[in-house]
């Protein structure tokens, strides 16, 4: 293993880190609040440990081979949150560090779980810089390094496998770093449409930038204790609007750019996720009719809660922790499904879903009649066996993992099945809010800090598709040469 | 597809079920109560109808492939279960047909999940029917016709392999119907030592008789309101063991039969399940210890309960919905692994499991090392790679069909998350208690009609592990040709 190259790509990394902090450290001395000296601190930290790697450790070899982009990715992911957490603690706005890792981990991996009981009470950049981890995360701060940095290019294709979501990498064009860049262009362009449009609707200009960060990263850090609820009706719709286009494969909006309109016409995996929104959201509005004044309203909550648990963004415009049993257990379902591969979106991914329904029903024709040859197709490719193999593996390793994180979180002493099944899917699929008492209008505050770094690890293995974690934590990785 | 041949077995089977129906009449007999005329009516269109269609239908082609095993087999099941419930209603034990059909779909697919609020109440031939429904159940009907009919011979391999549980069926002997007629054998064998060593410990003739039919069947219909809770803490161990031993693969007791040690004693299904078995009930031991006198009842009763669910029985001694949240996590999610292939319960299988974790392990190599040669052994053989995939599809299958129904029994009004969630995967697993609302003291009778009818093919698709209800529900199997 090329330890040498793992522990340089991490300190640039940290070197980035130090470099995005800036972003808050400036809105603190904008609003005057008491963030400037904790983001100092962190800066200095970040620039002495990352500069130290970068300097010290020079590898003669260059090249990476798989292993060391899951390993870089995990360490780097872990490290950005660790030095993340920080500020929170400096400022003694999160007192706790487990918390504050916990914080940190649930924005850059895009969840928007959070231990605060008020959110109103803290200061503006503070919640920006919750809100910042959320957007660096969405598109990942690999990526962005890759985009960025000059000497990268060569050993970047490991380490962007290991970040970027959904069964296979798609590359947009042949250089790696032109398509990490054309990415975070699109990426701005959408944040900045959003933050334009909430102005246009009238929401104050910190809190657009907030939530248009929020959508984007599809995280869901809010800065209002009822999260959207109390925005308007056209607020509430350009979010829900945006939540779903996040949870878009990014692919698509470049081809829509390049005037290529007829693959993102036919593609399976956006119709389907279409259909699946509308569907769903159609199933919830006749089913939460009764509670709200009329069917418009009730379309409006039922497409936004929706849209907020596919694209695993996670805000909220009611409480749908006390909607019929139906649209909750459906919520719960669609949290595990999660937005497309190469969007900001967590969870299982369309593609991954599409790619197992086509894979069981050549399962079935090879049953009806054991000499078929049985050929899947996605997206107009023939899918290779090994891809749907990969798929389905991957499959049952979630759910696998799910299991174990479930039994460790049962642990906590007086929560019910039913929170600690959805704090664990919610964690897991980078969504944020579960039922009962991690419900929309709870917090995660009541759980003890072992099972927080617990669920801070569900969160790291949601957002990072569990290999380059599970890869880092193998024994075997350590032990054999 | 051989329609005539699908019929004419179908209509075996109901001439089977005719003569079964001849026990409880016997026993109604015995003990003089009302169930005799029921009995006589429900034999009487038993022989009518599976007369008719014996006699009527004569097949010229006797050759049947696939599809047709798996539509005898749907079919076998839902009209036994259809017939089988007659006599409740006649004798107005069970008032309301679907109640009844209920009840004996649980007790042919052996879940034991009961709509029944007082169990003691029902006559002594009503509640024998009802575990002997198990008993027949756990082992296989169609099973049964070839161990005993003797013109069927060459077709049935593909109505074996859709009626037997697990990855790939295990032929004992070249012959199928020497297969059949063993397991049988052994089957009887295991149940009368269970029986007599029950009524050593003191059990009376009657409940002896229920209990090792249900033990064996891995059913888990009792006939005390609170199941096995009151009998001695010996006969509660004597059912506990058997129940374990119901969910290993009775291949492994024909190789002690026959005196092939080796195997055995290398089988990694029945290793692991031990294991699981034992590392499940040392933790729940421990979380339990509080609620108990001493660390023998604990065991006692944490051995009991794992036990119940993964050979997927249901009977059980304490409620184990008043456990800690740890014991009742672990005991929801053991109920999905179920026990070993080849064995009377119900789950996805040991062998399953070990497979997908063989999987996962070669593809996490496969990461690292992509031009590995990931070559899987089990039971000491090299598995083929379709066998694999057949493995994982049926996994995402199995979760996609637990999806659908949580979602439908959701429709159930009053009715919370874990209710129905371990409503669904209690019966989906043929286990039969589940927690809060379905919990070990309480019944499913709660639920709407419609429900019970959703609940009903969710037992069937379970026990007849998907594929012959799905492939006969499929409108492709009825338009093509």
């Amino acid at each position: 293993m090329n330890r040498k190259m793992v522990l340089s790509l991490t300190g640039r990394i940290i070197l980035l880190e130090a470099a995005l902090l800036a972003v808050p450290l400036l809105i603190s001395l904008i609003y005057g609040d008491h963030g400037t000296v904790p983001f100092l601190i962190t800066i200095a930290i970040a620039l002495a440990s990352g500069g130290a790697l970068t300097l010290l450790v020079k590898p003669k070899n260059q090249t990476i081979y798989a292993k060391e982009g899951f390993l870089v990715t995990a360490l780097a992911w872990l490290i950005l949150s660790a030095i993340g957490a920080l500020p929170f603690v400096l400022s003694k706005e999160i007192p706790s560090y487990i918390d504050a890792f916990f914080e940190t981990v649930s924005g850059f991996t895009t969840t928007g779980a959070s231990i605060l009981t008020d959110v109103e009470a803290m200061c503006h950049s503070m919640l920006f810089w919750r809100s910042f981890t959320h957007w660096m995360g969405g598109m990942g701060v690999l990526v962005l390094m890759v985009a960025i940095v000059p000497s990268l290019s060569g050993q970047t294709i490991h380490v962007l496998r290991a970040e970027m979501p959904g069964p296979t990498m798609g590359k947009l064009v042949p250089k790696l770093k032109d398509t990490a860049r054309i990415l975070y262009l699109l990426y701005m362009a959408l944040t900045a449409l959003e933050f334009v449009m909430l102005l246009l609707g009238g929401m104050p200009l910190f809190d657009s930038a907030i939530h248009a960060l929020g959508t984007a990263g599809t995280g869901g850090f809010g800065i209002k204790g009822d999260s959207i609820g109390s925005y308007s009706p056209y607020l509430q719709w350009v979010i829900a609007v945006f939540m779903m286009l996040f949870g878009v494969n990014f692919n698509m909006y470049y081809l829509l750019v390049i005037r290529q309109f007829k693959p993102v016409f036919k593609s399976e995996e956006f119709w389907t996720y279409v259909i699946v929104v509308v569907l769903s959201s159609a199933v919830i509005t006749v089913n939460i009719l009764p509670l709200y004044a009329n069917m418009a309203e009730a379309a409006r909550h039922a497409f936004f809660q929706v849209n907020t648990i596919v694209s695993t963004t996670g805000f909220s415009t009611v409480d749908f922790d006390q909607w019929p049993q139906v649209s909750r257990t459906l919520l719960v379902l669609l949290m595990f499904m999660g937005g497309c591969a190469g969007s900001t979106a967590g969870g299982l991914k369309v593609s991954r879903l599409v790619l197992l329904y086509k894979t069981i029903r050549r399962e079935l024709r090879h049953l009806l009649h054991p000499r078929s040859v049985g050929v899947v197709r996605f997206e107009g490719k023939r899918v290779d066996n090994s891809v749907l193999v990969s798929v389905s593996t991957y499959f049952a390793l979630y759910m696998a993992l799910f299991a174990v994180f479930f039994i460790i979180v049962s642990f906590q002493p007086g929560y019910d099945f039913t929170s600690n099944f959805t704090a664990v899917a919610s964690c897991f699929n980078n969504i944020g809010p579960g039922l009962n008492l991690v419900g929309p209008t709870q917090s995660f505050a009541g759980y003890t800090p072992l099972i927080k770094v617990f669920l801070s690890f569900a969160m790291l293995f949601g957002r990072l598709e569990i290999y380059p974690l599970l890869i880092s934590l193998s024994p075997s990785t350590w032990l054999k040469k």
